[in-house]
């Protein structure tokens, strides 16, 4: 195609402010048309969406809210809008010229105007998979990485436990915690995440949550002196069942509770005197604030990917007209490992 | 009386473990004798009791325990063991001689073998009321100082909230928050307490929950721009409304949960998410591991009380046959301020 050449540009829509689970149907597949070309005086760049990325933080960009959230709501008749790599066609930013791969917030849609240019990231090094931009080398990767030793201080010897654990971020915690000495296990929802997590990401010990009708005695089972650290994605009972089981000291890292968001009202968290009686501390925190530290995590993580010391499990699905289904698939765990969707592959 | 002599020896005896609200029947007055020398051979103490502390903590003494707690249980059929000020009449031990006042873990009686000098605090300054030493310059007193300042980084202009704002504790960090420039509001129980935090310790706002149907709503009003850090002494409704209202980056110092210690199963906190969307740091701690601090803390509070900078409430109740009593108040908010019971003025 040429620069300039007004083309088809089929697009995700999200229909209008949802409440409870998410359907395929509050998202609907749209063609539209766009000129590929920056229009003049504008810094903005033009690029083609190679990967999208599907995170569990976008149900809240589904919601319509009272106060301002960390996340601002999606635009109800615009595009969905999340991270994913994409390929420049036209730029008018000094940083950037035509051909280029970025990693970034873009919308759902083949073809996007990014007109937030302080929000891109430049990918220099594509002797990895271009897709682990949206996974281990990008949000998900350096959530893991902040999470994990910045928020834990974990020491070598120190018990790890990890819920979600197969997700674009817990296989990366679990396996940052196995290079630093520590026991870790990981809860995931189905045999063959287990086996993930035991096989490919080298976890010590893994189970089903879905088969354990008390989670407080799976985790006696596995961690009899407690557990040092938590990496907390899914809230709720396990939160519960996590609290009792802590060890003096202890430090949770609170990532996402993604049991809870699709509930009119979140569950009840009824142990948080272990708070106090263990001297546990408790922190949130938000990818976006820890974005300094992205140069120092691919530093860390690059050499550890191309030794093939730190796997990646990705599932992909293969077209834009499928980025529903996928987004969906998240709340019912239907991903075995981070959910991407191809829109192009270049 | 003289050494050595065998005396009458008031106390009062844990009955059993309990469940659910204590009652005043959960512990029975007593008389057995006591010799007044400390066994040859052993380097305890031997004291007279004048001032023991009610503190809320001594629920969870109360209670038979299947795992390790962070306090020990009382032994059934001995007595109560509490802090107290008292009167050295014998010892073994090279740092104490007879005459001297200590604070320390005593036991709810007239008269003390204390076996364990580790844990005494020699009192040097004797120009303020003994009875401060289990109150402000005491274990409550190193509580709101380690609380405040180590875990909540207070800082000029941020504004705090603080429940059981009138308590022994609560009272303090309101003060030492207005000293560090912050903007102060604390909740209690009655108008009177309500009064005594707005006309006796100097905070800007207090409020009676138990007139606010809505405690989001009340919170919302008192500060509209969020709060910075939250003084923890209640959990339950509370805590879950004040996630609500808390700020971008805020501070949760963890230190009781008086509202949940006689519910046979803990209310459930539903706002957990608001650590995560708003980055808050909430962390539990127990005063005795801050006992390293004790000093520093003297350093700071003495000047201060001596000066009548800092203000401190005591509900003084006379004898020892009256501590059950003034212990089960606790649970009710039948106190005001700090609660302690005179076993002996000298």
């Amino acid at each position: 195609m040429e620069k300039g050449e007004e083309v088809s540009n089929k697009q995700i829509i999200f229909k209008d402010y949802i409440t409870g689970f998410p359907k395929e149907t509050d998202m609907v597949l749209s063609t539209g048309t766009i000129k590929l070309k920056v229009p003049e005086g504008s810094n903005a760049i033009l690029v083609k969406n190679l990967y999208l990325s599907c995170d569990p933080y976008m149900r809240s960009c589904m919601a319509k809210l009272d106060k301002p959230n960390y996340v601002p709501s999606f635009t109800p008749g615009s595009p969905l809008t999340g991270v994913g790599v994409a390929k420049v066609l036209d730029s008018n930013h000094p940083n950037f010229k035509e051909g280029d791969l970025v990693w970034a917030m873009t919308g759902w849609e083949e073809y996007s105007l990014l007109t937030m240019p302080d929000n891109l990231n430049k990918i220099t090094d594509t002797d990895v998979p271009l897709s682990y931009y949206v996974g281990s080398l990008g949000m998900p990767g350096l959530t893991a990485y902040a999470g994990f030793y910045e928020l834990c201080s974990p020491k070598k010897g120190e018990k790890v436990f990890i819920s979600a654990a197969s997700g674009g971020i817990g296989q990366l915690v679990g396996q940052f915690a196995k290079i630093t000495g520590c026991y870790v296990v990981g809860s995931a929802g189905s045999k063959e995440k287990v086996d993930l997590l035991k096989n490919n990401f080298g976890f010590d010990e893994a189970f089903n949550y879905k088969e354990e009708h008390d989670l407080d005695a799976a985790l006696q089972r596995y961690f009899p002196e407690g557990i040092d650290i938590y990496f907390e994605n899914v809230g709720g009972k396990m939160l519960d069942a996590v609290l009792l089981n802590m060890k003096f000291g202890g430090r949770i890292a609170a990532c996402g509770m993604i049991s809870q968001y699709n509930l009119e009202k979140p569950e009840g968290v009824h142990n948080l005197f272990c708070l106090i009686s263990k001297q546990i501390r408790m922190e949130g925190f938000l990818v976006y604030y820890y974005r300094h530290l992205y140069p120092k995590f691919l530093d860390f993580i690059l050499p550890l990917i191309k030794e093939g010391k730190i796997a990646y499990v990705e599932d992909i699905v293969e077209g834009l007209e499928n980025a529903p289904g996928a987004l969906i698939g998240l709340f019912t765990g239907r991903n075995v490992g981070k959910q991407v969707v191809v829109v192009a592959r270049e």
